[in-house]
């Protein structure tokens, strides 16, 4: 099957290997119906973080082709959506809410897609504990909803938790610091839940154009000091109730820290890189701080819901779609600020 | 009257100072029935912030003895409880339960007991915003109930607060770091507010003994690594709901971060200093982070209300009691661990 190869920073290739298997009797195997590229494969791409050879990819939705014994809740021939976390479903932490520190899958070395196995930019992908972590479509999706689904799989589901972690509700302002597809998967969760004003700090003209329709209300061009100085204009000086981080850079930290009222919230999903906080600050603003890998899964039946239901359509976030084998062509264009986010067909 | 003064790191004296008057309408100035040590005071006492004949103080209980013309809810002869942080009990952060951040205090240059005006261990003392900040009791109260309202007054409200960030409730496991006044009233706080296992992490005998009276469950003597592996036995390998961090330092920071359980919270109270936090490492546990200067004034009516029905006793944290002129001797217990709280008596 063709697979994605991170061989070195820089460096993609796309390759046969080998057809993944069960290893577990908790395992799914699935055919790919599309992968994408995420922000995150940005970082070892640009040497920020190690990589040597890797089977590159954690975004998926398929159809299940083959299932362990002991799976009892899809079935091959069924179209799931899953997450890059793997969960169990049952252990304290997944029951807490937190699906995305599986304590079963860690211990299993299958805390996240591709540890022990393949990465989903390929045709087919094993995913563990595949009863906790996939969760099955209400129908087989529609052209059009491939992307809205594959969405939904980590950029949607990321970002929708940024800003629940946000305290994104009624009557609430949310600013989003970061207008790649998290940012503004985070600005479609902000308006589902029912945040007054959305604020997208973004400086493009096409993602500020989507973040409008996806329910952005505001626009700050500016970044550090002089964007904090507008959010600040139009919070009454007072600041954002919540703020969605999703850089992961100590820039963007800095300014979701800056925007955010006193006693607000800070919903941090960028993948941080060398960026760290003094508490001495975080006493002094007295905001709530909670980030880390997305409990997508959580989320995930919802989301299904909603795009199939028509309320919602990440899918745009795709802004140029390839196949697998110019993967190589879309991590350029990602790279390179040319595309937003980069579907891949197989 | 006699004022507590620190001239220089190390040195403090008591001497005669002018007495505090109306500097607004919306002053009132009280005669304190009693005053105390805070552990945070060590800080400048031992160089570890600068210092420079301070007059010392921020915890109150008394009378009031004069009120400006638009003070509206005390009156003289009223015995009040009041807070560090001074609140207007309007603004936004204030109606948003965060009366320790509170707009206008801040901008009137007020944000704090003793910004404009003398601390408090002294035998009379002004206080801003007195609608906002100060809390009526139900009755003059006895000689027994006073070391119970001074506590209620920081280092009680400030433990509860954390006990509040760190959700302590129903079935939840509660670990406390610090053993000091703050962290034995984190414990009032999480057994009030129902947590089934309450961890406190001290290796001193009478601190332990006082904690288990006040509603700990388990004691934890070790530190850094073998206390969070300590930790980690008592909550079956997943660590607790919810940590206390009543010290500050970075070592503290860092033995809360591992006793915590992913998706946990963490309360944090202990005035930082040269502390941070890697975002990395807070994006991998995923943990909810909250901290600053405890919003006492919203917790003071619960606080008074159970000490008046003698359902708590956190007065107990005073271990010693001196007269107002021998404070430098308070100051000596408190350095050098002698003494976990120290009352002063006007």
């Amino acid at each position: 099957m063709r697979s994605v190869i991170m061989e070195e920073p820089g460096k993609v290739v796309v390759e046969d290997r080998p057809m993944p298997t069960l290893l577990e009797p908790t395992d799914a195997v699935i055919k790919l119906a599309a992968s994408c590229i995420c922000g995150s494969d940005l970082w070892p791409y640009r040497g920020a973080q190690p990589v040597d050879h890797q089977q590159m990819g954690h975004e998926y939705i398929g159809e299940v082709i083959e299932v362990g014994d002991d799976v009892k809740t899809v079935k091959p021939g069924d179209f799931v959506v899953g997450s890059f976390c793997i969960s169990c479903g049952e252990c304290a932490t997944c029951q807490d809410g937190y699906p995305s520190r599986c304590l079963k899958a860690i211990a299993a070395g299958d805390g996240f897609i591709g540890m022990r196995s393949n990465g989903t930019q390929a045709e087919y992908a094993r995913i563990p504990f595949a009863d906790g972590t996939l969760v099955k479509t209400p129908a087989y999706p529609t052209a059009e909803q491939i992307p809205h689904l594959m969405a939904a799989s980590d950029v949607l589901g990321t970002g929708w938790y940024a800003a629940d972690a946000a305290k994104a509700g009624p009557g609430k302002t949310i600013a989003v610091v970061g207008d790649g597809a998290v940012g503004l998967g985070a600005v479609i969760g902000a308006k589902q839940l029912g945040a007054e004003k959305i604020i997208i700090m973004s400086r493009n003209p096409e993602r500020q154009a989507l973040a409008k329709q996806f329910g952005a209300t505001h626009v700050v061009e500016e970044r550090g000091e002089e964007g904090i100085a507008k959010v600040l204009e139009l919070t009454d000086g007072v600041g954002a109730h919540g703020v969605v981080e999703a850089v992961g850079t100590q820039q963007a930290f800095d300014q979701a820290l800056g925007c955010v009222r006193h006693g607000g919230y800070i919903g941090f999903v960028g993948v941080p890189h060398d960026s760290s906080i003094g508490t001495d600050v975080l006493f002094g603003k007295q905001v709530h701080l909670e980030g880390g890998p997305a409990p997508v899964r959580k989320y995930l039946p919802t989301l299904i819901d909603l795009i199939y239901k028509g309320e919602i359509e990440p899918g745009k976030v795709f802004d140029l779609v390839l196949p697998i084998d110019e993967a190589p062509k879309g991590y350029e264009a990602m790279d390179q600020r040319t595309a937003t986010k980069v579907l891949l067909t197989m």
